[in-house]
Order: structure tokens, then C-alpha cells, then sequence
């Protein structure tokens, strides 16, 4: 078995086992080793946006002390949600390698498919009403953004 | 002017103000009060997962103890990217304001359009190589929750 994806699964046992949340592991890799390693925690953080794959990015970025983990690669124990994947392309990584699919996910009631129907534009139905207000205002920031001189670009 | 929405707005002048990110606020409003108010710290924390909404949806959980946030709203000075637009759909929320769209956005050098085009099976380039590998293993803790008695289902 791949040995970066055993701790994977390791790590989503464990969190199982201990009522963390659900039974997501997943593991960052750099320069073949493991720098990160994880769990989804929702339950015992109360966090909605800590699931196994924010936390192995959050906890790589911070040893290594940089937002741009383009070096690193990831492996989770299952498809990650739109939220994830997304994350995982801010994080600039190149290589994802995850293991049971987002319908393995749905079969055992974690289902993120009314996300990537709301995204594809796909949805029948809304679960959040989006509205566009104060545009003009908003833009003030960004403006001042623009013309800061010292500004780091990401 | 919406009263929520300067706020999102100072917060993000703020976080241009101090280097700490993009320039981008957001706020969540719970029972008409404001609960949670941050801006994009990407930079100064080196977090790549530290935008606007996330650091809010954090901060409101965290407050009030609980990872549904259903009786929240969330005000955003931008349209949110992939991953904080997943983050308020998990986070089941009800409504959602922005300012600035994506467009106004990739304006200033902040562009999605590469995430979103992913997500759609629309991008012509993968920025992130993706492989499934390992999948029987990785469905033995799905098993182990699925198994679980007590498990508290989110």
C-alpha cells in the first residue's frame, strides 16, 4: 500500500475513534516527507471548515512558513469537496492523490454534490440567497490596494 | 450605506492598512448583531486557507460554539472564491451579500476563473494533477463510522 496514503487512513480512524468527525484523514508530503498529517475535526472544534484537508494545509504553511506550498503534494483518504480542491489550488500544489470517491462519500451521508451543482450552475434549488449589494463602495479597497506601492502579490 | 457592509469594507481597508492580505472584509451577523468581522490575512499569517470568510466563519463558530451557523448571515465585500463560497454552503447559511464580483476581482490580480473552470470541467490546463489511488483501503474508515453507534451526524 502507498505508504503516504496508509497515514492517511491512519489519521481517519483515528479521528473516528476519538469523535473528532468524520472518517477523513489526509497527509502532506515534502520532499518525500510527511510534514503534515490530519484529520477532519468539525465535531470537536465546532469549526465547519475544518475538515482533513484545510488542516494539513494550514499546519504545512506553517512549518514551512510560506502560504505557496507548490513543493508539496497531498494525499487524502477521499475526494476533497469543492472547498478543499479549492484550497489545494490557492496552496499552488501540483499533485493530489486521494482515495474514495465524493459518491463513496455521499453513500455514507457526507454528500457535497448540492456544492458542485450550486458552482456549475447546476442547482435546482439554492440553500444560500446570494445578492450583490453596495458594489460602488466595495471597490473603495481595492482601489486603495492598487495604488499601494509596497504591496506583496500572491 | 448598509451598516454591515462598511464594516466588511473597514476590515478590509485595515487589512490593506496593515499588510495582512488582499483586500478583501467580511462580517457575520447573528440575530442583527454582529458576531465575527476580519479581513484576509494570507500574508501575514502565511495561511493560504485565511481569507475573509473563512477567518469569519471561524471566529463566528468559535463564539458560538456550534459549527451550524443557519441562523447567521454572511456580508463579504467580494464575491467569495470557490472555497469560502463551499465554506458558507457547509457552514449552512442562509444568505449571502457581496460587493465586488469576481470580475472586479481578477481586475486587481485576484482571479478564481481557474478554480471555478476546474470545478466546471471547463479549464483547458489542470494547475493540479489528480489520481485516485488506494481506494479499497481507504473505504475501511467509512466502514468503522458507518459501524459507529454513537456517532454524531453533521
Amino acid at each position: 500500500m502507498n505508504e503516504y496514503m496508509r497515514i492517511a487512513i491512519e489519521e481517519a480512524e483515528e479521528g473516528v475513534l476519538h469523535d473528532h468527525g468524520g472518517p477523513f484523514g489526509a497527509v502532506i508530503v515534502h520532499n518525500g516527507k510527511v510534514i503534515a498529517r490530519g484529520h477532519n475535526r468539525v465535531i470537536t472544534t465546532n469549526d465547519p471548515t475544518a475538515h482533513a484537508e484545510m488542516e494539513v494545509i494550514r499546519e504545512a504553511a506553517r512549518k514551512l512558513g510560506r502560504f505557496d506550498l507548490s513543493d508539496c503534494e497531498i494525499y487524502s483518504s477521499c475526494e476533497p469537496c469543492p472547498m478543499c480542491f479549492s484550497a489545494i489550488h490557492w496552496a499552488k500544489m501540483k499533485n493530489l492523490y486521494f482515495g474514495c470517491s465524493r459518491e463513496d462519500a455521499a453513500d455514507i451521508g457526507f454528500d457535497d454534490n448540492f456544492i458542485y451543482d450550486m458552482i456549475r450552475g447546476t442547482a435546482e434549488k439554492e440553500q444560500v440567497h446570494t445578492e450583490q449589494i453596495e458594489r460602488e463602495n466595495c471597490l473603495k479597497p481595492f482601489k486603495q490596494w492598487e495604488s499601494k506601492s509596497d504591496k506583496v502579490p500572491y
